[in-house]
Order: C-alpha cells, then sequence, then structure tokens
C-alpha cells in the first residue's frame, strides 16, 4: 500500500533539510551555552569555518545555493516543545535540572544569527558574527550542512544498487569494528561523531549498531537529538572555545596566564561529578598541568584531544600522583582521532591505571574511505572555531602544532606566556 | 506517518508467505508443462524431495507445523488475472503466444494437488503424487519453501542490525561478483536460481542488482513472477524431467533408447530458435550425441548441466562438426555449479568458437557462505524430481554419477542401453 498523504506531504518540502533540530547538536555545546550565557552573555565572538584539508575543494564540490537553502533551514529552526521538555525534565549524568529556567526561556526564544558566505579559492568562506551563546551554536549544524552536501555531492551520480551495496560496505566495516571493540573487557566508549558525520540517518545507524553490539559498553551519545530519541545517555563537558575566548578577553600577560583555569572555576560552580572533566591541552598539557591550582587535582578527570595521547595519559597520571591523588579514581576520556586499533592499544596500556573511557568521532560516523571513486567520501579535517572575541584575535596551540591557530605573533605571545616549547607534530586525519 | 491500513492489513496474514503466485517458478517449468498437457497429459507421476546434503538436518530445524502452512498456502494459490494476461500476451524467446488457449484455461482452474509429508531420520520425505502437468508444478515452490523455511529458522536468532549487517555482507559479496563479470566482454548470463534460492526478496534482489550493474550483459531471469514485475525476459528451455519420465513410460529397450530423442522430437513440434536447446546428459551425453538423429544437429544449441563443463562443451562442438555443423553458430548454456571463477573460465575456453552463455544459479541467489554461525546458512543440495511414472521408477544418470538416482538395477540397464561407461565424479557443491 502507497501511504498517498505521506508521499503528498513529502513533497510539500523545497528541500531534504539536513539539520531539522536545534538539538541535532552536541550535548556540549549546551553546556558551554550556559555557562557562556551565566558568565559572558556579553561577549561579541566571530566564527569562522576553517577547512584544513585544502585538497577537498568544497566550494567546486557544493552548489552555493544548496549551501544557502541549508543554512537558511536551520536558521528557521527553534525549540519544539518536545525538545524543550527532554531538556528541562530528563536527567543528565545523573542530575535533574541540568538547565536552568532562565537559559531555557532564552533558549526557547533563540535563532541562529545571520551568516556570512563566500567562495574564495574553492573553498566556502563562511563565518558567524554576534552574541557568543547564540552564535556558538552554530559549530555544529554549519559542521554537519558541509559534510552532508558533500556526501550527496559525491554520491549523486551513483546507481540504486550501486547505493546500496556502498551503505552494506560502509555497515559491514563499522559492524567488524564494533565486533573487535565487544572483545574488550570494561571498555567504556561514546559517539562523538556529530561534527563530522557521514551524514544523520548514518549517525543514527551507527549509534543504534553500537548500541546493539556494544551493549553497556555503549555508554550514550554526544548528539542530543539522538540521545533524546533513542533514548540514550547525552554525553560530552565543555571544549576549547571556553578557554580561547577567555584568553582572548585577557587584558594581560597575567589576565591570559590564569584564563584557562577562570574557565573552570567558573563551570565548577555549576557542575560536580563526571562533568568535572578537565580539558588540559588549548594551551599546551604540559604547562597547564605545571601551573595548575591546587582545586584542580580533585577534579574527576581530564580529556586527551590532542598530541600523543599516550604521553598525555602519561603526563596526567603523574600529575594526580605528584598532587597526592590516586590516578586509579581518576576518568582519563580519549577523544582525539581514534580508531579500532588506537582504542585497543591505550585500553590495554592504561586499564587498571585509571578509568579509561572514549569519545569515538569520525572513524565511527564517517569511515567512507576506499568506498567511493578517489575516495571521494573519505573524511576530510573541517573546523568551525571562535576567531575573534570583542574584536580580538583567538588563539590555540593545543599539543600538536597542526592543530595550532591564530596570528602568528599571538601564537608566540601564547607560547611564552603558557611556557609552550618544541612540540611533536601529529598528522591529522580528520 | 505510519500507513495504518497496511499494518492493520498484515495483521490479518496468519503466515508470511513464502510463494505468493503459481508464477513464483521456473520459466520452463511452464514450457514443459504445457508440453506435457499436449503430449502426455495422463501420465500419473510421482515428485519426491530429496536432500542431498545429508548433514543438513532439515526436520530439526524446520517445524512441521511451519512447514504444512507453508505449503497449504501454496495449495491454496491460483494464476491470477494478470498472470494470465501476462503469459497469455507477452512475448517470450520473440515469440508471441507462446502458451496456446487450451493450457491457459486449464492453467487458470488448475489447483496444487495434495502432499505427503513424514518425518524420518532428522529430514522431511515429501512426496506429490498425481496427474503429471499438476504435480510436476510442485518442485519448484516446495524447494522455495524448504529452503526459505531453513533462512527463516537459522535468521531467527539474530539482533535487527547484526541481520542488517548479514544482509549487508550479502550485498556486498554478490556487487563484488557483479564488478568481475562486468569486466567480461561479450558476457552472456542469466539468473537461474529460483530453486534454491536464500529467498525470495533475496532473489528479487540478486536479478536487480544483476540488471543495473550488467546491464546489456545480463540477459533475463528464470523466474516468471520477477521477470513480469521486473519487466525483464524471462528465461528457460527444458529439463531433465522430460527424457526420464518418456524413458520410465517405455515399453522395451527398444523404446528406452530412443526415450530422449522422442521427448526432442515432440518439443520441436512446437517451439524453434533459441527454444530448441538439447539437454544431452540426462543418460550420458556421449552416447546421447553418437546416437542422436540427424535433425538434431540443426537444433540452435546444447545446455550443459553435470560432469566436467569444459569436456561436454569440446564433446558438443566435435560432434557439430561431425554433423556439419558450424560451431560458431551454435549456443552453449552452462548452468551446473557456477560460480564467478568458473564462468570466467569457461567463457575465456570458448569465446569466439561457440556462442558461450551461462545459467548462474545457488551461487547468485544463496551465496551465503560464511556469513552465519556455523555456516548455517550455506547453500545446500536439495532437488525435487520425478521418481516414478506410471508405477514404474525413473533414472537418471547424468555426467555425474553422484546426481545419478534410481533403483540399483534399473541404473544398471540405462548404463547398458545407453552405452554408459565409466565416469568421473564430480563434487557436489549445490
Amino acid at each position: 500500500m502507497v501511504d498517498i498523504a505521506a508521499r503528498v506531504w513529502n513533497h510539500k518540502w523545497k528541500i531534504d533539510p539536513i539539520v531539522r533540530s536545534l538539538i541535532d547538536t552536541d550535548f556540549y555545546k549546551l553546556l558551554m551555552c550556559q555557562s557562556i550565557f551565566r558568565n559572558r552573555p556579553d561577549t561579541t565572538v566571530t566564527f569562522s569555518l576553517i577547512n584544513r584539508s585544502h585538497s577537498v575543494r568544497l566550494a567546486d564540490l557544493i552548489d552555493e545555493g544548496e549551501l544557502r537553502e541549508q543554512l537558511d533551514h536551520v536558521r528557521s529552526l527553534s525549540l519544539t516543545r518536545g525538545e524543550s521538555t527532554w531538556l528541562r525534565g530528563n536527567t543528565f549524568y545523573g542530575k535533574r535540572q541540568m538547565f536552568r529556567s532562565d537559559f531555557m526561556e532564552w533558549f526557547e526564544g533563540m535563532r541562529l544569527p545571520a551568516y556570512h558566505l563566500e567562495k574564495r579559492d574553492g573553498q566556502y568562506e563562511l563565518t558567524f558574527e554576534g552574541s557568543w551563546p547564540e552564535v556558538m551554536l552554530w559549530e555544529i549544524p554549519a559542521l554537519s550542512v558541509l559534510m552532508e552536501l558533500r556526501s550527496r555531492a559525491v554520491l549523486q551520480k551513483q546507481g540504486r544498487f550501486e547505493l546500496q551495496v556502498l551503505y552494506a560496505r560502509a555497515m559491514t566495516k563499522l559492524w567488524e569494528k564494533i565486533a573487535l571493540l565487544r572483545e574488550i573487557d570494561g571498555l567504556k566508549i561514546a559517539d562523538f561523531g556529530t561534527r563530522r558525520r557521514h551524514s544523520f540517518l548514518w549517525q543514527d545507524w551507527a549509534v543504534q549498531a553500537m548500541q546493539e553490539g556494544l551493549e553497556g559498553k555503549f555508554t550514550g551519545t554526544s548528539n542530543c537529538l539522538i540521545a533524546m530519541r533513542r533514548e540514550m545517555e547525552a554525553i560530552g563537558t565543555n571544549a576549547h572555545e571556553l578557554p580561547m575566548v577567555y584568553a582572548a578577553l585577557a587584558n594581560s600577560d597575567a589576565e591570559l596566564a590564569q584564563a584557562p583555569y577562570q574557565v573552570l572555576a567558573d563551570w565548577q560552580e555549576e557542575h560536580d561529578g563526571n562533568l568535572r572533566v578537565i580539558l588540559p591541552d588549548t594551551f599546551g598539557t604540559a604547562g597547564f598541568l605545571k601551573n595548575a591550582p591546587d582545586w584542580l587535582a580533585s577534579w574527576t578527570g581530564m580529556r586527551i584531544d590532542s598530541g600523543d595521547p599516550a604521553t598525555a595519559a602519561e603526563l596526567a597520571i603523574q600529575w594526580w600522583k605528584e598532587r597526592g591523588e590516586d590516578p586509579k579514581q581518576k576518568l582519563v576520556i580519549f577523544s582525539d582521532g581514534l580508531d579500532v586499533e588506537k582504542i585497543v592499544e591505550l585500553h590495554n596500556q592504561f586499564r587498571g591505571r585509571v578509568k579509561v573511557s572514549f569519545g569515538w568521532g569520525t572513524m565511527l560516523t564517517n569511515d567512507f574511505r576506499g568506498l567511493a571513486p578517489d575516495d571521494g567520501l573519505a573524511p576530510f579535517s573541517v573546523v568551525c572555531k571562535a576567531i575573534a572575541a570583542n574584536g580580538r584575535p583567538t588563539v590555540k596551540l593545543s599539543d600538536n602544532p597542526s592543530k595550532a591557530m591564530g596570528p602568528a605573533d599571538q601564537i608566540e605571545r601564547y607560547k611564552r606566556v603558557f611556557g609552550v616549547g618544541d612540540q611533536v607534530a601529529q598528522p591529522l586525519v580528520v
């Protein structure tokens, strides 16, 4: 039987929207948004899309009109009643009413601000400027739109069965990874792959496959919409955006040096337990730990997001020991450049020494390597970052010089202030 | 949107029927049925299911109640108006009105006769007895029902995503075969896989994938229902059943020796062109060709269905030359135990020397080897054959002694009458 009404309803769509909900975003964006809304609501920021994979010429692949339609559609979205109810009523990390009423009222009325789009040298220049709590919510939908438009462009020429086999191969590939992960005793792993997913439907499939295949070893997804629909845990804490903007707002080198700690001081006023996770690498992990105030050592864990992960985790363990803490009680979340082999290796190296956990991103939700001609669906490294705050440029150093960003003179200044010496470059896969 | 009506309609089914149409069968069954209806309508035959793969204990795997429900459902089927219209109005092998009016009137009123089912030693004894043109139509649905009930039994315990990945793997496997076949210049290949398919839906998928992947190299399917729905050519000519029953009805050794040629004499009264295809191996190819009447040499081609296919094809080429025919103008159809490697090998060996064509069966529609625990979905060798005609046992020798059937004394008699000497046994995969 043909569902005529459904067919006719589908005909009414002018586009097939990529982002259909404001909570089709990472959970940590909402936590950070509330923190910003409370602590720094009047900051003006500029976010910009940065495609670190120059060989992927997005402006040649993606039609500008289609891109504008998708971005315009995202701007038309507002929080639905059910989404609002879920955010207000759900238990996150064991806590009820994670989101305060004043924040929720603001969020219910929020629409994403205007974007600025230009083509240059085969790439799109896509920027967002305005109030920090609003602009920062563009990050994930902007990335999702670009990633999925690129997938659609590459897939456009394929036949019906060719397409089905392409997805069959992708499913098989992911399932084989899940079969390997299932064998790991005591594994804890979550989906962190929203930002660079192949498509929404594919992320949704991947997350459900993880749930069936890994059962209790799969701890949840960073994607709020999928967490809501699939009744899973929403996972995430905070990101580089906070120290980057706090640092840019600093009025002196002394204030700059304190900025990363100020972020966490603000954070711990609101959050405890598993939400007290340090992200130490924004301006170099070693210096961050060395100069950290003592109260930080009592936090629950650390997220390792750049550089060599084993080196950073050893650094963390050493630091906890020096500060009189028991590393066995601490959580280490690995979230950078993971695939199964790396996960197995890190798990074996650190199990029993710390509580190990993984936030698996691109290789969970976008491992289409080898599945299209000229590897046209291989994931690539695109980010959407705060590049300025109140007119001042932001800087990120991280533990991998390939991920550094900001004006050269400011990078030098930050390196000096944070005592960053030589760094080892890691290849950027995604 | 949920299509409520469709859901409620589905609830009304007591079972999920495996065979939903009387033309979900091989095209050659209908051609042969018409020939029998015209030439030997009063013959009484017994057909019996024979599972040559003793290790697959069907009666342990398949519930007897479910089997009876499925077989009863097949007995409830009659030709629909659309199916009748297609058979009457379609062009088969370039010919209109392939099926005569008297046959179609009989077929429209036909219901499949009763079956007899018993369990013995972990196997089902399933037999059909009655009028030849009716009983012979049980062959394909009986096999389809058993094959698919076995697939369902094995798949019953799998999770939702596990199942999806299983089919993803099967699709990938088949698509890789198609990719290899696509490279073969001048390939002609058809689906002959109805009888031992994994399931109806899977055969339908496989046929459509072949159509998209091979385009003109894919010449059609032996399955009438799929041919009708997908607007493809229905492919097939005749089978061992005719000489086996004609031979059993012979009243002397002299009549027996002539029986295989009598079949073809009857056949050529009705059919010409690409339907004049000799199946020479029922009682040994060498003897059949040696003693064949001269008029047979003018037939269009030969189907190679047992023994070593290259040997049999060389024999055919030699025979055509001896009878003054140009092998280049002759069609050789390989249809036994084919998979891609064998297809490539035979195509390379015979292209340019004859017109080569392939009827690809089980490894097209049921290659689930390695996809379930304990290889529980690997295809197995089950047939449904005429074992008696008018109270006399039938015999098949073929060019592979592993495929011989019939009482030992009759096998000896047939070997003597048809001058069959030593034969080389070929392993029976499916």
